[in-house]
């Protein structure tokens, strides 16, 4: 009975590789290419995008899931959904559930843009609709070397101890107005970081702070941490691995625990209630099945008490859009959200001020679907990158060992 | 920058009265009439409406309410609940949690059956979209007198030991094809309930068979019954009160339990999960805050490995409609859905053969919005009758007291 056609008429998927700082973390350190997905999907006479993890379309499974959601209806997200964990199922049985989510999430996504844009109404709409204009995101600080192995100093310059901290979260404070920071940790002795957190309160005074060493802590340092970080933290994130060992952190401490680590997909949420192991969780559209998937999930947080800000990765402007729109449809969105974006700026598929952070926040779009607009040639671009590199897959340890052959990323570590 | 103007330009609230047959259960009996609330919308140039129970809409809020709401687009339902809330924690602070949603539940329906009707998709679209063609429903069966007090016997018959259940059973299927059971409980003494469940049984072999008593039961009773009935149901249901006591009935006997009493709002679900006390749950998009919120409960329930089932009051057919969309759309709908359809489908506000119960399940209906068209004359008079008889609330056991002067509805009973 419907008058606009909306069947999948066509699924591209482009690969894509950008240029990214060299930024430590608990596995090693961002090489000089990180690696995007994109799916551009036609139903009807509209053009859509969506953008997934690096790994989110191995090329092998690529042509049976273009044959398999070719003709469903961009409105049957559900459907759409059981036809990529079918073909997956059968061509890749290795798959856990949470990577055949990764696979949906980037399509899922294009299905919301083409549905927004035949009916001429912004993504957020179809979820609810947006509770607020914009979207508040935190400064996401690292510790970094000055440039990558073999490389110049990049425009970010190093930082490696708690001035070069505090110098980098003002570069992003002028650049992007931002009012909240979380530092990723895990890379340097815990000594240094928690100094860099106490040099950032006293630069920044009442602003909120978070720390995610991605757990590579032990017990017994993450209770010191916890201890020496009394009443400056909004949350406190991954300080240690599992449910069991979040749940005892959390027992001893009474510090709010968050994680986009220990509870990454569903069959980890019952457990996680019954232990009390997270009192904040990082949605990820990206990992938990799209922007529905996600509003889902904020209700089950809502459910059982437990609060909702948003994990990030790597990411370009479609994902800060798909980010942005769900973000704005989530009642009980407790926090700023991670992005990346502003390290991965000067290499975005979006066209120039499609999406911007400013005051700290991006513009929930209004216009048709995501609301932005692709440069089809930073597309090609990128893809090309992607195919002459050969770079294929993230290995922040690997790269870390050419500058350390003895780094392992074995946790925890301190 | 939407072509079409999706802003609520009015909403009118129809309370109505309709036949209701003698039904028995733990609280009493129903009287002769059952209570719903219509709210009519209109937004652009559609007419949409949803349905509520009786006491959704109180007189007293109703003009608060649609000042709050007009000029509100109806894709902002997240926006419009936030406005009936506040309306209603203003004007109503009495209210809970629960009965605040009851309020918007009809509001948002119409408002969904507006986006549908502006989009011209049908409503299951806007959920996910449907995973199946048609949505399975369970015979609801009750212990029943003959005939109102008062009044003559009417079409069903009398009811009041297991031959009657079974006779009453075979009507249902002869009618509406169903192809599985609810009994009622709670009324009779439960060997009189149990016997009828074996009778049913001896007369259905395989098909599936469910017991509610409404927390009639004590733990014991509820203990022996679980025993009597081993190996016939595919749950209990809310045999004793409260979240504690169905986790004691659930670790000692194992058997699957569902509920619609101690799980009812959002805050119940957390106790209940951590007490595992629940093992199927059912929802109900009239207090449960409409349709999308239906859906996050059975995302809610899918992460916590609880069953979907659905709960019903006596209803028309909007409801029946907007029921059968939202179940269609839920993933993990694990049992047939209850109905009270075919105890007050006579009375029915849908146009003539706009709903039907086939084969024991209800086609998903394809049209714009919730697909279903309203009978106005028979608004009309439905309305007429809420008018006249002066009946305002549903009193169960004071109309069991005009038949025993003696009848408390004090739980546990037997």
């Amino acid at each position: 009975m419907t008058i606009i056609d909306s069947r999948i008429t066509d699924l591209q998927v482009y690969p894509l590789a950008f240029s990214d700082p060299p930024l430590l973390n608990a596995a090693g350190v961002h090489e000089p290419l990180a690696l995007r997905t994109l799916v551009r999907l036609q139903a009807g006479d509209v053009v859509a995008w969506g953008e997934g993890r690096g790994d989110a379309l191995p090329a092998d499974v690529v042509p049976a899931l273009c044959e398999a959601v070719l003709g469903l209806d961009v409105f049957a997200t559900s459907r759409i959904e059981a036809a990529v964990d079918t073909v997956l199922r059968r061509l890749r049985p290795d798959l856990g559930a949470q990577a055949r989510l990764v696979t949906f999430a980037p399509i899922e996504v294009a299905a919301l843009d083409a549905q927004g844009k035949l009916l001429e109404r912004p993504v957020s709409e179809l979820l609810g609709g947006a509770l607020r204009d914009r979207v508040d995101y935190s400064a996401y600080l690292f510790f970094k070397w000055a440039g990558h192995l073999d490389g110049e100093p990049d425009e970010w310059g190093e930082a490696m101890d708690p001035d070069g901290i505090v110098a980098q979260a003002k570069l992003l404070v002028d650049r992007y107005g931002f009012r909240s920071f979380k530092l990723k940790a895990g890379a340097l002795h815990p000594d240094i970081e928690v100094e860099s957190l106490r040099a950032l309160a006293e630069a920044f005074p009442g602003m909120p702070l978070r720390i995610d060493p991605n757990g590579a802590w032990t017990h017994q340092t993450a209770l010191e941490v916890a201890h020496r970080t009394d009443g400056l933290l909004e949350y406190l994130e991954d300080p240690v691995l599992g449910i069991d060992g979040m749940s005892r952190i959390h027992a001893e401490t009474g510090v709010p625990l968050a994680t986009n680590m220990c509870v990454v997909e569903t069959a980890h949420l019952r457990p996680a209630v019954r232990a009390d192991a997270v009192q904040v969780l990082l949605s990820d559209h990206h990992y938990w099945g799209g922007l529905r998937r996600t509003k889902e999930l904020a209700a089950i947080c809502e459910a059982m008490d437990i609060g909702v800000s948003m994990h990030s990765n790597s990411h370009l402007g479609i994902s800060l859009a798909a980010m942005t729109h769900v973000a704005a449809a989530i009642p009980n969105l407790s926090h700023a959200c991670d992005t990346h974006f502003p390290w991965n700026r000067a290499d975005d598929v979006v066209t120039e001020g499609g999406i911007e952070i400013v005051d700290g926040a991006v513009t929930v779009p209004t216009g048709p679907g995501l609301g932005v607009e692709v440069n089809l040639d930073r597309v090609a671009e990128l893809h090309e990158r992607y195919v002459e590199s050969g770079h294929r897959t993230r290995d922040d340890g690997g790269y870390m060992r050419r500058w350390d052959p003895t780094f392992t990323d074995a946790r925890p570590r301190y």
